[in-house]
């Protein structure tokens, strides 16, 4: 069980409700002599904070903990920018949705008083590596925890492609586009998109349609390791984008190859001991509770 | 890569087509000097055969290779009774659908004799068992390659019943039932009910459910390794079934528990070197061809 | 507006809940000087009532109001018994779902009082009428306010059937069955298996095919006056089942017919003045409420 | 029965075919001795033609007749133009799907010639009207006869927004938008979306939610002559369109309101007598064809 020391913080910005919450969550860590690390754009909401202040890169090296308040949004900016640096991340709720987020504000000390001393769960997320060729030359990469999506940048044009997975072709299609969805990314655009939910530790990938021109169309789950290709279609009329998270999104044009698989290194994500995703279900989603016996 | 020597048939009843392909198939094996098995109700369907006849079980005992001439339904049959033989099964569509035989009689010859010079691809699908329990006691078990669906036995009777995954709550339902489907049986009966398609190499299950009270109940994808429990809820007022591919029917009461897992041996699926999964999703669901360039 | 003087009350058996809220209107009615009549299985659960009590049809016949106390499985009942005697129908909720049950139990008094005293909406629901046909001959006929259910009578079989509507041929299907709601059913079974909501006004009908073997299958909306005919393929194995409201059942044979159309007369269903059927629907459902503006 | 004398022909640019075959139509009514009418871009297409030239507002008032040549695009933009003119409207395929386009390429003379005998059928087919509104005056108003879109402009971005039916609140959403379709349209985009199909026939409005956020919004299907009203909710980040046939685009703002209602005319769409839409719906879908008795 690792000791956290250091312990950076990210939030997110533009709500009261959030400063509120940091600032309890840096006194209650200064009062257990950790050592606190800001990140910049927050070092602005807390005026005299005193507290060493960084970028996001930075964070994840000198880092022991990171942890995000905020909701699941700043939880995947956080994620695509310290997993690479393999420090584990604990989300602290302040959002609307939380499937990432798991400390309740109104229990924070009691909280992340236990993760502070080992009583926690790490869970690994594998990210996915989106990157676009042109003529063979790579125009844009970057990076997802929860899903890359083909769209056409314009809503309700159609986009033809070519989809290809381990070098085999699957299918062309005319549709609103494609989302290419992790388990963490499961319950979020793609449940929309008619998905499947994916159990977290689930090693699988899942392929969503959106709007198929044909009703046969369904979504798709691979293994996690597959390799992914997505053909532009030269005849397209318009200019997609791909968007990773929906907080990223890079222009293609007609012919560009997209490729898309697993990134080497995975999220280190913290739970509280009780954590338990179905629990996690059943609030958001509305499942029912145990029957009377 | 095995010699095939000895070589099992066994085929759909009640069917012209099948017998005609069974005459075919006998002929081409015996001018190849190999030794001929034929299942027994198959026997009285060519009369003067003059061939070794015998049951499914032994013929996974002693045949190096068991050809089946039907539809995917001949073929969930053959698998349950031959997949613990460990014997590599070739499927001869005499169906409709198709998704697991591959060869066309009309080029029998060819594509067996390509799968008799040992020109083929083998594929392991695995299965899973079902138990049911009461009082503790099992009071049935079967298996399936395809699927386990719980359901009312009458149709459009609600049932309640309780999901654990690796001994974790899950939810409480009220639906038409459930259905546990394997990548195989993913495309059968888990498809109609709005399941995703998983690739047959994936090592996972879905849980697909049927007629759902509550509209935010979806397909759930897990691991394929997971133990299931379904606590049939006490205060049901009929018997469910438990239905293995369609084809197995165990009757179940209220307060029953019913688990589902792997089986320890797998189905050896043989393809000629052609198949290509995506394909035949491609001809079967009418998915889109390559686009022109 | 109408004087509601003879008051038939009919209440769902073997629920204590009932029983006490039969009591406090009962208690109610009487305090209002009002001639009160049960329904005879109701008289039972009340001893020493000293009321009229009769059977269904009578209530149709020499009732000015109706009281349905129970769930929508109650209200269901009552109304294909009641409907064709043109007596106006209120539903006081004592089950689980309640889209045609409004009055809340605990405001029983005020609620039904304003009903009395002429404060209340009247809303035309038609039903439907099923009927069996083998060889020319009627074999079985039964109404539904909710829908008409093609179903295996055991379940995962699938049936082989034709669709015609206004003497047109549809398609021919291969699946679990069809669903054919009105727009009150629309938020019943039919929603379940993927329907759309059809507002209570509207008039039309809807197709909701069940485990539909082919994609493109998908629920079809019509002209409420239309006629629907299904022809039970002569080749399915088993004998298909009709159930009305999943209250009424009648076994049907391959090559029969099945004919539903409206039914000449129609539910009158009395609503509090302030009742709003989007309102139901977001409390039943979930939908989210205004916007903070 | 009218006598068709002048008549119209709009077709698509860019293609081929559809030069090829405005050649042989042109050549066909002339053969016939009737006046025929160019649309202005066509012109160009048919260096020489010596026929009379005009824009589709003056097309809509002095013809008797109208023949699109194109595909449903081409005929939706026809339609919109020339509805309010009452002319009666004729479409020859030449694009790929070809709901309201039914004449054949092939038959082009025999098929058009038994229109022109009086030998056919006239639907009518309602429009929408589209109006955005921001403090009360009117920013932007435009038809359509498949489907209004609210969109966010940008794919994937949430749009959150309320929706009024005959002045009652319905619902607040956040999803990627609300496609608002007729029954014409309820085949095209609104189908991809998981629309139910409406019936031509049917007076109908279907509304289907694009990728919500909770997962119980389903489509609804409302009474044709029922007035909509969309208001955007003011704290949406970006600028949300509507599309009208996925042809016409109008940006909103944060607040706005947008209502949708029937036009006061219709479009009268010539069919073949032998047209019927469940064999259109059949080919275009896959549905199954009569079974062998």
């Amino acid at each position: 069980m690792e000791q956290f020391k250091n312990i950076g913080i990210i939030g997110r910005l533009g709500s009261v409700q959030v400063v509120e919450t940091l600032k309890r969550l840096k006194q209650f860590l200064l009062s257990r002599h950790l050592h606190v690390i800001l990140e910049e754009p927050l070092a602005q909401l807390l005026p005299g904070h005193g507290l060493q202040v960084c970028n996001r890169k930075m964070m994840g090296e000198i880092c022991d903990l990171v942890i995000v308040v905020g909701g699941d949004g700043s939880m995947l900016g956080a994620a695509r920018a310290l997993a690479r640096h393999n420090v584990p991340v604990l989300g602290v709720n302040r959002g609307s949705l939380g499937f990432l987020t798991d400390i309740q504000p109104d229990n924070l000390e009691e909280q992340v008083g236990e993760v502070l001393e080992g009583k926690y769960i790490v869970e690994s997320r594998f990210l996915l590596e989106m990157t676009i060729k042109r003529e063979g030359e790579v125009i844009g990469r970057a990076g997802a925890l929860n899903e890359v999506v083909l769209h056409p940048g314009k809503a309700t044009r159609m986009i033809e492609f070519e989809l290809f997975i381990e070098g085999q072709f699957v299918y062309s299609q005319r549709s609103d586009g494609l989302i290419v969805a992790t388990p963490t990314g499961s319950t979020a655009y793609a449940l929309s998109g008619g998905g499947p939910i994916m159990h977290p530790r689930l090693d699988a990938l899942v392929l969503v349609p959106m709007f198929p021109h044909t009703l046969s169309s369904r979504p798709i789950v691979i293994d996690g390791n597959s390799e992914l290709k997505i053909v532009i279609g030269r005849n397209n009329p318009t200019y997609p984008q791909l968007s990773c998270d929906g907080q990223v999104h890079i222009t293609a044009a007609p012919g560009d190859t997209v490729t898309v698989h697993k990134k080497p290194y995975k999220l280190r994500l913290i739970h509280p001991l009780n954590h338990n995703y179905y629990e996690v279900c059943r609030t958001k989603l509305g499942w029912g509770n145990r029957l009377d016996s």
